[in-house]
């Protein structure tokens, strides 16, 4: 049954009955190796030995450095269960130069280094595939500068970045990314893989919004370009070579970000559909009526939400239907922005765009809502093995790609479910499946990813090639690019110890 | 004597008087080379010979090549009269293949290459300094593909900036760059310099809005990276090597922007005001008040604005102030953004941060307002010869920066003043001279860039490095940003035929 929309938009309070479980990071049952599971050979590094580990507790002292293969399981495991390393070594510098004497120790000795910030990566670019080195930014983790005229913020790689959040929040300001695993992950990572996330609509990309970086290239030299300037026009633009490159062409050690002022305003609608392509004309509409305002564009499909209300007792505040739409305003003026999206909302639903919805500018129930949409990677972790897609598609053939995945594995699979920021042209494709085979494995890939190069899709929107997609660069690239990016490899890292087995096939 | 703004803000016609000439761009009196100016020497590379200018009469036709040098003043010269180099070859290319035999050609036969596009370059950056082949890109301007829902517009590299804004704006869309020299400028040579300009603090850097990008290596290896989503990590993002090189490290010849919806609704307001702080505080408010919707804060001294008034017989629509302001607001509601603006001015006056000024949301009257600031630029040229500076620069010592240079010059300069893009922290510092004398260049060379560096600035922030402050890299640069510069230049170009002399120090 349609509950119609209350025109006058009596904002809601449904949406207080949603329980929250608190979020969970045990690490899942036993897996096997990542060498092992995907068939890939070692590299010709140096094993580690005693004098080695000597080394490194000389420099860093007994408790920043952490052995033994079988104490290391968070930091050898993704988050999601998709790799195993077998590192024996973890190291936690609190400097750059200590980043430096490390890096620079192991290029000379030909040991393999994986640096790592939050491990919240989806593709396994943030755990090591052998014994690497695993380098931790955990404990660069300090605040150097809020200016909260400019919107200047300076801080170490290794800061969470809802720790930053909540700290340039105090001076007015937000910082222009935000992403489900922001209790996590950590800047560093977020700048290595360009995250993209949940409000890119509004503020634009990292390459965008990062003035300046401080990085180690893998022979320990310190690259200092940390511009603090929107506009700096002094030379090659160094610090791009660091973001996107997943910590394969150096170490970020220090970031300046171009911070905006915090919102005074927000409004959230979600909103219930009948097809994708009623989606697609809200978006339409979303866009050009609410212009400036507008900071998120999310789609959630039915099974996504009913993952959700499964696995972590959420529930939707409108009921079921085939499509969801969450549309974030943030803006200046609360009277004007409130106004600007109930008259959205009560065109669109005259329109018959939209069949249900609730709005709300309260804080509470804003994150309430935005934890159906945020806690649904949370929720894949409870669904057994679940392959995880981050496509970028042209908007016309979004959700064809769903339809067509769930043709193509038919009973071979648990789920086939979408959900992302249609903003951006970002899905979030999904197959779950009881458990991890060979067979399926081999059903979906590269299957998946031929049929968005047909359809001039990215195989990679957000979550970079990390360790899962390197194999399939070609399948994307251009034969010049990936030569290119051989060519700034061999130049940057000639010994190949830093993430290797990422990003670029191996 | 001031007069009162209007409370209510009568959105008035005194615009309406101000006087226009067309632009004028005729070069010059006769200049000196640069090579004798600035005792540069040539680099090793092949002069050019008759067997050189066949090929390329064989592979162009006789149209698309030019020869002697006395007939190419327009491609040796450029527009502010910095530099002349004496080239007696312009290729124009159509086709990404016919640069990419270009390259090879020259790259075998070493020969220099000197890309341009618009030739108007604050810096020299598009003109030759010897006898380099101009590699010009004036007839690759197709725009390919306009997507009025997606925003993505793909495009030659020649594209004039006015031309394909004019097309977006057909479809609802803007571009999300613009600057006074607009007209004549090109999309690849602003990818190239990485150009800032008016709208970068609303729509953010080219780093961020340009999508991919197909540049053709000093080889003539074609690297298409010519993506088309905002999200897109498949790989290291190369397309940031040919943003803000100047084309020493390739000749960008496709590019695929992101564009904005074109604003419903704009205002602008022109403001006089009595000293730099009361500047400082009401651009403070403008940045907290109206939020999401501004899209331009700039600032003239009197100075600036006698010089459009004397040069090109402009007017201030206000009358003369210490300092004047414009702010400009786009967005989607013009009730709303219109309000917002009014209210914004009413505060400010009353808090006496403004003296007097005027306002409007006529398209008319908003382009009268801009003329002023933009063409800033033309007048100079009329007003002997000027030393143009472009800095980046705390907002607390911006305008300390002006007075420092009008003591330190005392009588031997005509006029010190700037203007700028005040919400990048972006000051134009102009020096005007009766005449160019090596005496008055060494009194203010490298003095004005060591200012610069004592107060943390940028000594380019948007107009680049190009010829004439490749020398002063090094004062703005780590020595290991300028060393990894130099490794990225000689694996991309060993020879080092694009653009020698050009942002790399000589």
């Amino acid at each position: 049954m349609m509950i119609k929309y209350a025109v006058t938009l009596s904002r809601i309070s449904v949406v207080e009955n949603v329980f929250f479980q608190t979020r969970r990071y045990s690490s899942t049952s036993k897996r096997s190796l990542s060498k092992d599971q995907y068939n890939v050979k070692r590299g010709n590094f140096k094993a580690l030995e005693p004098q080695h580990i000597q080394f490194f507790r000389d420099l860093l002292g007994e408790t920043r450095i952490l052995t033994g293969v079988n104490n290391l399981d968070k930091y050898n495991e993704d988050w999601y269960g998709f790799a195993k390393g077998e590192s024996s070594l973890v190291v936690k510098p609190k400097t750059t130069d200590e980043v430096s004497a490390i890096l620079s120790y192991c290029n000379k000795n030909l040991l393999a280094v994986c640096p790592q910030g939050g491990n919240t990566s989806v593709v396994a670019s943030g755990v090591p595939v052998f014994d690497e080195v695993i380098l931790s930014m955990e404990l660069m983790n300090k605040i150097h500068k809020i200016d909260d005229v400019s919107g200047v913020v300076i801080f170490d790689a290794g800061c969470v970045l809802e720790n930053l959040n909540n700290a340039v929040s105090e001076k007015g300001l937000i910082v222009p990314l935000d992403l489900g695993a922001k209790g996590n992950c950590q800047l560093g990572g977020n700048l290595s893989t360009n995250a993209g996330g949940l409000r890119l609509i509004r503020y634009g990309n990292l390459h965008g919004n990062v003035l300046g970086v401080e990085a180690v290239k893998a022979d320990g030299e310190i690259i200092n370009c940390l511009r603090t300037f929107k506009k700096d026009n002094t030379g090659y633009h160094l610090k791009h070579l660091f973001i996107g490159s997943e910590g394969t062409l150096g170490v970020i050690t220090k970031i300046a970000l171009q911070c905006p002022p915090h919102p005074k305003s927000k409004n959230i609608a979600f909103l219930g559909l009948e097809s994708y392509d009623k989606v697609l004309k809200t978006f339409k509409k979303a866009k050009f009526d609410l212009g400036e305002t507008l900071s998120a564009v999310e789609v959630l499909d039915r099974e996504s939400v009913i993952l959700t209300e499964e696995k972590l007792a959420l529930r939707s505040p409108i009921g079921e239907y085939p499509f969801y739409l969450i549309i974030e305003t943030s803006g200046s003026n609360e009277q004007y922005d409130s106004e600007k999206m109930d008259k959205f909302l009560e065109i669109s639903l005259k329109e018959n765009l939209i069949l249900n919805g609730v709005a709300s500018s309260e804080p509470s129930k804003i994150k309430n809502i935005w934890e159906i949409r945020e806690r649904t990677a949370e929720a894949l972790r409870h669904d057994g093995y679940v392959f995880c897609y981050d496509f970028s598609v042209p908007l016309q053939h979004f959700y064809t790609l769903v339809d067509l995945m769930k043709t193509h594995m038919g009973s071979k699979s648990h789920r086939v479910f979408g959900f992302g920021h249609l903003g951006d042209s970002n899905l979030h494709l999904q197959v779950s499946v009881r458990e991890h085979t060979k067979e399926i494995q081999n059903m979906i890939e590269p299957f998946v990813f031929e049929k968005v190069r047909e359809i001039n899709g990215s195989i990679s929107s957000e979550h970079g090639m990390g360790f899962l997609k390197a194999k399939y660069l070609d399948i994307s690239n251009h034969q010049s690019a990936t030569k290119l990016m051989r060519v700034l490899k061999n130049v940057m890292d000639p010994n190949g110890i830093l993430n290797p087995y990422k990003v670029i096939p191996y």
